[in-house]
């Protein structure tokens, strides 16, 4: 029984439906699931990722005022008038504990909300920092996966595809049969280039030339700590909260 | 001044219309640029890609007989009434020197097709048999490049990635200043790994696989020669004609 495991490298190869049974893991190193992945770690109850900063200001309503935080990027720069940008230093605990956040960002969530259309069975978010969890949900679940790379305004990005070849690589080396498809096959050779030496990616990767130039080298260095967080965020019922 | 390197992986990304101005490359390693390259190589005048086979016939009957061959593929295997398949073994002098080939295949003449429906400004045929040959002649156009994979059923092909990274890692070494894209790098960073074991590409791919559950094993060993051919041939006016 082999475990079909496909990359798609940019988002836009997601059927808007009736996608076939299988898992996404939906991935967007800089920045977004890190920083989903920081928020859940620090206490926040639960990241609502929504597609337009006007529908975050009216899910925002719904709530209590107190409990409720608006984050989120437009172009990689805060949105006027949101609690939080989309660096994941910003979501520590003394900010975001107990908190619900509602976020929209330009790839990341946009990817999350389009793999629950598509009808995905179930869907985590990956990035560098819960590598080995991922692929510890991955195994456990036993089911056919898709890992979506959010990519950069729908074109391939380097940093994303190296996220989903390491996660295909420790699948192929755990042992697991595995049938992977040619872009799976394309990331886990990237990741094996850059599994020793994930700081080049600062230069290597476009949109991390751009974060650098915005003086936001310190996200950088968040969004490239390998394995730094042991929790699977899942979406369920349109939030992500810890597995 | 530097040149602008793209590469889309699978054919999806190009735009319908509307491309900025720049030169596209389009590759199908298995095997129709590689069957166009044999073809031209061996005196055929021309290839004309159509979409589908009606259109090949019906395009057909503007020639004289006996000037004319229908050849193509659909599912890997030869259509029903055509003089010849997509195997570039079958293109010898003695079958089409001289003569014009209208060619339908899934992949490459769609992929080719739709380069020119985009508004490409110049359009090769690229394979791993001519990748000198296509790295000279864009760094002698001295213009934006695309490399297009027509990959395998709209999704990536290891094969063609390999062969852009090629082009990309001539281009760059070459001493020309790139601009890559992200996919450019990841492409480049695939075929350094590959250039010197091109021969695992027939268990690595998923459509070599394919082709040698078919017994075209032979085709196989034609489209994995590398710089064998120093052609560069060019879509102009609807038809492939050496540069």
């Amino acid at each position: 029984m082999f475990l079909r495991v496909h990359v798609a490298l940019a988002p836009g190869e997601l059927p808007g439906e009736g996608l076939p049974p299988q898992n996404v893991v939906v991935i967007d190193v800089f920045r977004a699931a890190t920083t989903m992945a920081a928020a859940l770690s620090h206490g926040c109850e639960m990241v609502i990722p929504v597609l337009t900063p006007e529908e975050a200001r009216e899910r925002a309503r719904r709530f209590s005022e107190g409990q409720v935080l608006l984050g989120g990027e437009r172009a990689g720069e805060p949105i006027p008038g949101f609690d939080l940008g989309n660096s994941p230093l910003e979501y520590t605990a003394e900010r975001i504990a107990g908190k619900v956040v509602i976020l929209t960002t330009t790839n990341g969530t946009r990817a999350l909300l389009a793999a629950a259309a598509a009808g995905a069975t179930a869907i985590a978010v990956g990035a560098l920092v819960n590598v080995k969890a991922i692929a510890h949900w991955v195994e456990a679940q036993g089911r056919d996966l898709m890992l979506l790379c959010a990519g950069e305004g729908g074109s391939v990005s380097l940093e994303d595809t190296v996220c989903a070849g390491l996660i295909v690589d420790r699948l192929a080396t755990g042992g697991a049969p595995l049938d992977l498809s040619d872009a799976a096959g394309v990331s886990r050779c990237v990741a094996r280039d850059y599994r020793d030496r994930l700081g080049d990616l600062r230069t290597d990767s476009r949109w991390a030339r751009h974060l650098t130039r915005a003086g936001r080298e310190a996200d950088l260095a968040a969004c490239l700590s390998l394995d730094v967080c042991p929790l699977v965020p899942l979406l369920r019922g349109g939030a992500v909260s810890a597995a």
